[in-house]
């Protein structure tokens, strides 16, 4: 027999309230943020078919609903608190609901991020997750305070790269086949994303400006270039890739690179003298960094090739609307 | 030509900033909490077809959809601060937009809660809310505080009361008949809900339990029951109603006013020594108050007729998954 909603809510979401004063059940949680603390606040929607495939394992969806949120507090050094959860469903599908709730409480647990509360109702499958974290004042990592002069650097996985979450994505649509091995190293990256929390905390003080990747290189870069009044030159030949994309040919390349999207990385700028620092936050981290370019006085943004000459893509960001 | 995603949400949803220290444009939104008050945190996630209809005005739409938010932290005794909005919509239709923001954020300066950022995605229309509102340390409103002796309180407007929003459902369901003004009356319940922000704050020390009425008072009656570990006795003939209801047959009457759901009106529960003060608190919050019933130590929920008697209804809470 099907579970009522408050059943099933009870059932996969009952709040972990260990730090919250009060955890789902009533009309509202309450938290107790830590004296003198910000709090930083990101929402997201996710929507069958438009950001994740309706075959995808519950399990690993529930782990990138909570991971794209994850990665927007670590873009501003946010330390990870809770979150609520807003759930729309076809149907009392328990195998869905026990996979999803896993996948999601999972990764909650790894970063000591309650659930705290949550609506649940039939519908489209959609995923509403709001995420809260803490930093201290004046301490957030913000888009807008890239410096002329800054080093851009980009998080990747020690043998991963910009661009591999596309390429995955491509292969499920049967556009670029990829051998079975390669394809579960690129598949990892779409599906199981890891916020880059640690790094983000790491980089107070250190880095000028963040931004995590998820609209693409290009796109997410204009965004710190338009909120700092700067420009930027890229440097493509530098941009971290797997060998998996290093093996496609470079139209597929540079799209998945330069345009990708889904990459959930911390796109940062930091002063030259942060070199060492930097190093030493990506090391504690368990993340590598790799230098792709720098911040100029100059508006605009610049892609070089590795003989430093302006390099033809024509690719732009990822619009969700774009036809 | 149409407007791209960035655009958009800069056109009809640029956050303000004038409390939250960093608004949307960002990866979070920052706030700073006010010191030594809890928050507290409520979401919300409206789809179409289910909880509104296709054919609503986008202005009506966007009030209510921060209203059954608002309505929540109402509930708690909490103070409004911010909210995100996280929003899909099938297209970049303008004429929605305008209206939609309009309705929206005529609500939130109307209770000084600010959007502080957001997500916009195009898929089925769906609205996304997560509202953040403060309250003293040991002063929020819970379920859990019901108390046998309590006397049951329901707010509603002067000339209004419980199942009006149904009504009109009802109505455009095709099921009942109203004549033109009393359908005007009925349908602003369902369309334009007022979230008793002020009551809630000024029944802070006054009620000892309180919950919104959104699902139907059998059904939100009995998470207080559930939670506080008591029941509770409802006098049928006390519920407040208004002329239009008043009018229909008794089977729509106990429907309406018994399981309605979208009232969002408060249900409370108060010591008797409390009447003078809750009286206060209803007049200064601009509310009408009715006192429908009493909180008993004998678990279970009896609904009495005008004479005393058991109450026969056969009615049970609105659930979002029922067939």
């Amino acid at each position: 027999m099907a579970l009522g909603e408050f059943d099933l809510i009870a059932k996969y979401f009952s709040p972990r309230t260990r730090r919250a004063v009060l955890g789902g059940g009533d009309d509202c949680a309450l938290l107790q943020p830590a004296p003198g603390q910000q709090l930083a606040v990101s929402t997201d929607l996710l929507l069958e078919g438009r950001h994740f495939l309706p075959t995808v394992a519950p399990e690993l969806l529930g782990h990138k609903s909570l991971a794209v949120n994850l990665s927007d507090l670590a873009a501003c050094g946010a330390r990870p608190l809770a979150f609520t959860l807003a759930l729309a469903l076809p149907r009392l599908d328990e195998g869905f609901l026990e996979g999803f709730s896993r996948g999601l409480l999972a990764l909650a647990v790894e970063h000591d991020c309650e659930l705290v509360g949550g609506d649940t109702t039939a519908g489209p499958l959609a995923i509403g997750i709001t995420v809260f974290g803490e930093v201290p004042p004046g301490q957030a990592l913000l888009r807008s305070g890239a410096c002329a002069g800054d080093e851009l650097w980009v998080s990747h996985a020690a043998d991963g790269g910009l661009g591999d979450a596309r390429l995955a994505l491509e292969v499920f649509r049967g556009r670029v086949a990829l051998a079975g091995e390669a394809f579960s190293e690129v598949r990892v990256a779409l599906e199981r994303p890891q916020p880059r929390v640690a790094l983000g905390l790491a980089l107070r003080g250190v880095a000028n400006s963040a931004i995590d990747l998820s609209d693409g290189l290009l796109g997410d870069l204009g965004h710190i270039l338009e909120r700092s009044g700067v420009g930027a030159t890229l440097e493509y030949a530098a941009l971290p890739r797997s060998r998996a994309l290093a093996a496609q040919p470079e139209g597929v390349q540079q799209a998945c690179l330069l345009a990708g999207g889904d990459d959930y990385e911390l796109l940062v700028s930091a002063a030259p003298a942060q070199r060492d620092a930097l190093q030493r936050a990506a090391r504690d981290a368990g993340v590598a960094l790799a230098r792709i370019g720098r911040i100029d006085a100059e508006p605009g943004l610049r892609v070089l090739d590795a003989q430093g000459r302006p390099f033809a893509h024509g690719l732009r960001s990822f619009d969700h609307f774009a036809p």
